[in-house]
């Protein structure tokens, strides 16, 4: 027998018969005799429906109270939360619905992105073994403590609640059912010969939740590797039953390295054509000059991705290269010329026809020359790296977004991670 | 300056831009100094949407956990107060949302039909000081105080979730802005010549709202008359400065009878064609056969309405004749019939084409002879009376329905409620 938290997100409870066929993943799990606690979003669209009356509620002003809004909003998953009480009811499952100030889940007082800061698990464990009750849990909101009010964790928030909740009962696994059935070593779309993985670990799914991957938000998998909850991400749409080849249920488990026992070198390629390079020439090469750059940017809300600034060749001036989201690339431009007198430099320069290529591994840290690899494959191919970064797990690069399809096919075959034709 | 409570009901808050109408009421009131609590229902059709989800969720059992229905309808409100906390926010009113379980509002533990035990009013009232803060209450809804789970009042909620608010804050009176703008001394598509009341005891309200009045529900005008709740009725659709040729807002108060100085004698015609009568002949006259004949009705679930039984002329048999919904006409002469043994009696006869006119005054009680004008003023248009019952302040005659409109409009000139031509 296991504990379990179930976490059905809104396009597998996006109608009533999608609510009945997640109830029936719930079935199964009870019938093996585990102890279950479903974690719920809202139906899809019911979310927007909120959203949508609570902007035409508001004429005059521009912010909405977000106390008002987060308690507007949390309905959403309050409903779900009952119907889905009802449908296992339904299938002769003993269960209850609970909301987030009911259980209650406490969280800091910031509305719209709230932090969970304590959910109470005992009462629900109490209930496992006396009434062998299935507790159904809206997710995505909490309650303040002091103030009483409703909380909201903001995007992605189900799958937090889905994680502290499992922490909070000591589960032994959170699954998280989603609208694809795991998590893939690249695109599918782009690179047709990748992968389920089986296993990958904490730290290589937070780059890739970084990354842009939708599958889980870097927040729930940050949550998963504090309290080290196994996450076990699968499709609700597959047929309850369904099995792979190995006799397992069909999906990525997020665990901690140790429990993975061959690693590979690399575990995914991943890549965005979203990007823009900005590089600035003959910058003084001075203590204060970075700060001079990047805060008119941040206070401009640009987000900056990749920094290279190579060490001055003459000790007094160097070249500095970023990224930013394509679509702030000119609002970057102009940022940085405003602050020309302030940083200093001869020239500005950029493109926007560029792609990042990110290749992630834990086992990089143990094998040297992994991106020596990389850059010895693409050079083959005759591809150019206008930049490259490096972490202890992963690293980027930059190239022109026309090869952007060659290069992560040529990294995918590179580092072993093909499926068998 | 007073304490207000301000009810909107579900065609009032329709869509955002009735809401934003309804908080143009709320902010004539606060600009006049007011203290404001103000209760909502859910946007019309939202809950009717919440019920066939429910619906749909339940294939295989016939009726639902009231509790996770009741979780999940009472959302349809929760929507609505912070929708209006955020117009009325819009309009620089200081507001803020209540749920049942925030203020609390504290039930009993009949999900469905919960009744109020009590309403937490001075953290409100210390608002209304401190801040000049609205409170936005979502009506319908409450939570039992030791499951904690959230609870619904039954159709018709939110105004007693009103009346009782208004009684916690101690409020001088208690609105209820609804799609019609006041109680009328019988229904203008009838009688043409109906007129708006100005004021109406809260007993007479109870016999109107009995009779299916669709103003307020039972439950509220009882609440009101029991904690002496001045309630106001009013329609939102009106313009919020609109007044009547005296400078008052339009609308009927219904008060204490002690309020109402010129007290007519009769205050309102009041008359249903969704009748039956169903007459027993040749009832033995003996203890025991009202039972007999009442109680299988009362267990098939039928609503009888009046009841005549003379006094027997031989000592032994009478006859007795009873209404009851056209619609439980059949069923109900059969459970007769097949008590037949139980009961003893000679015949059983009926008809459908009746209707029920009710004549309603606190005025009667000190008037005599108010009946028998009645009875003059029918018998001079050849409309034959069937049956007659009286009560204190009202009273009903059965007549043929054909009869109708003629009998209103005869009984309506008659005592003095035509409105000048």
């Amino acid at each position: 027998m296991s504990r379990l938290v179930m976490k059905f997100g809104g396009t597998s409870v996006a109608d009533i018969d999608r609510i009945r066929n997640a109830a029936r993943h719930v079935k199964r799990e009870v019938e093996a005799g585990h102890e279950i606690a479903v974690v719920v979003s809202a139906m899809a669209g019911v979310t927007n429906q909120l959203v949508a009356w609570c902007e035409a509620a508001l004429k005059e002003r521009r912010i909405f109270d977000a106390r008002e809004y987060d308690a507007v909003v949390a309905t959403g998953e309050e409903v779900t939360a009952g119907l889905m009480a009802i449908a296992l009811q339904d299938f002769d499952i003993n269960a209850r619905s609970w909301q987030g100030w009911q259980l209650p889940i406490l969280t800091s007082n910031a509305h719209g992105p709230a932090r969970i800061l304590d959910v109470a698990g005992d009462e629900l464990i109490r209930r496992f073994k006396e009434r062998k009750e299935v507790a159904v849990i809206a997710g995505f909101q909490g309650v303040h403590k002091e103030t009483g009010r409703i909380t909201t964790l903001g995007r992605g928030g189900s799958d937090t609640s889905a994680v502290a909740v499992a922490a909070a009962i000591r589960a032994d696994r959170c699954d998280i059912y989603t609208d694809v059935d795991g998590v893939y070593t690249s695109d599918p779309r782009v690179v047709p010969r990748a992968q389920r993985l089986d296993k990958i670990a904490f730290e290589e799914m937070l780059e890739l939740a970084s990354l842009g991957a939708k599958v889980m938000q870097v927040r729930s998998v940050e949550l998963g590797m504090v309290h080290n909850v196994r996450i076990f991400v699968r499709s609700s749409f597959d047929s309850p039953d369904s099995i792979d080849p190995h006799g397992n249920p069909p999906g990525t488990l997020i665990c901690d390295e140790g429990e993975i026992m061959e690693q590979q070198t690399v575990t995914g390629i991943a890549f965005s054509r979203d990007e823009a390079q900005i590089s600035i020439r003959q910058v003084q090469d001075k203590p204060g000059v970075a700060a001079a750059i990047f805060g008119p940017l941040a206070e401009a809300n640009i987000n900056v991705d990749m920094i290279v600034q190579n060490v001055s060749a003459d000790g007094r001036t160097t070249d500095l290269t970023f990224t930013v989201p394509a679509a702030d690339y000119q609002r970057s431009l102009d940022t940085i010329a405003k602050a020309k007198a302030a940083i200093g430099y001869a020239r500005l320069d950029g493109a926007t026809d560029v792609a990042k290529i990110s290749v992630i591994g834990i086992g990089m840290r143990s094998h040297a020359g992994v991106a020596a690899q990389a850059f010895h494959a693409l050079a083959e191919r005759a591809i150019n790296i206008r930049a490259i970064t490096t972490s202890e797990i992963k690293f980027s690069l930059l190239i022109d977004a026309a090869f952007t399809e060659l290069a992560v096919r040529t990294l995918h075959t590179l580092y072993g991670l093909d499926k068998a034709a």
